[in-house]
């Protein structure tokens, strides 16, 4: 399945799964760091304010609308910001 | 499902359905990007760039071992950026 449909489809089913409002402007950020070598350092909590600030260079976002969720294995991390985004009047001039 | 979860369980039905040696040292950075107000600019496509260049202040990336997939719909797109990691020898110092 292509990443396009994966999406689509977990939006799909989380907006009929509720009866909340869920159609908003959102950027989801997923970042798996699979390592064989567990010498390896796990860096994405590093990584993390470095990627929120490269979006903020696109669109206007709001702290408070930032989610973070980091995940760690011995042998792979996830990390998920997910960005809820301000409405068109919220785009940078 | 977390997403520890759905990588782990992605990598295991890869490395099961090939008999090449998948066990590398791998980053997957997949963005979604969900546009209700479609006046909203698709601005993945800029920041694919900036996102590589955040990574590579990381890890050391061969710019050949790196695969960037950019779907684009009317209300939705998907950048994936994924990178084969070199072993620990190619960590920065």
């Amino acid at each position: 399945m292509s990443w396009l449909n994966f999406f689509r489809t977990r939006r799909d089913e989380a907006a009929a799964g509720s009866n909340a409002n869920l159609a908003k402007d959102r950027l989801q950020v997923i970042i798996s760091h699979e390592r064989v070598s567990r010498t390896r350092e796990d860096f994405l909590p590093k990584m993390q304010q470095e990627l929120v600030a490269v979006v903020t260079r696109y669109v206007a976002v709001d702290p408070d609308k930032v989610q973070v969720n980091l995940e760690r294995g011995a042998d792979l991390s996830t990390l998920a910001i997910e960005i809820e985004l301000p409405g068109p009047k919220g785009k940078l001039t």
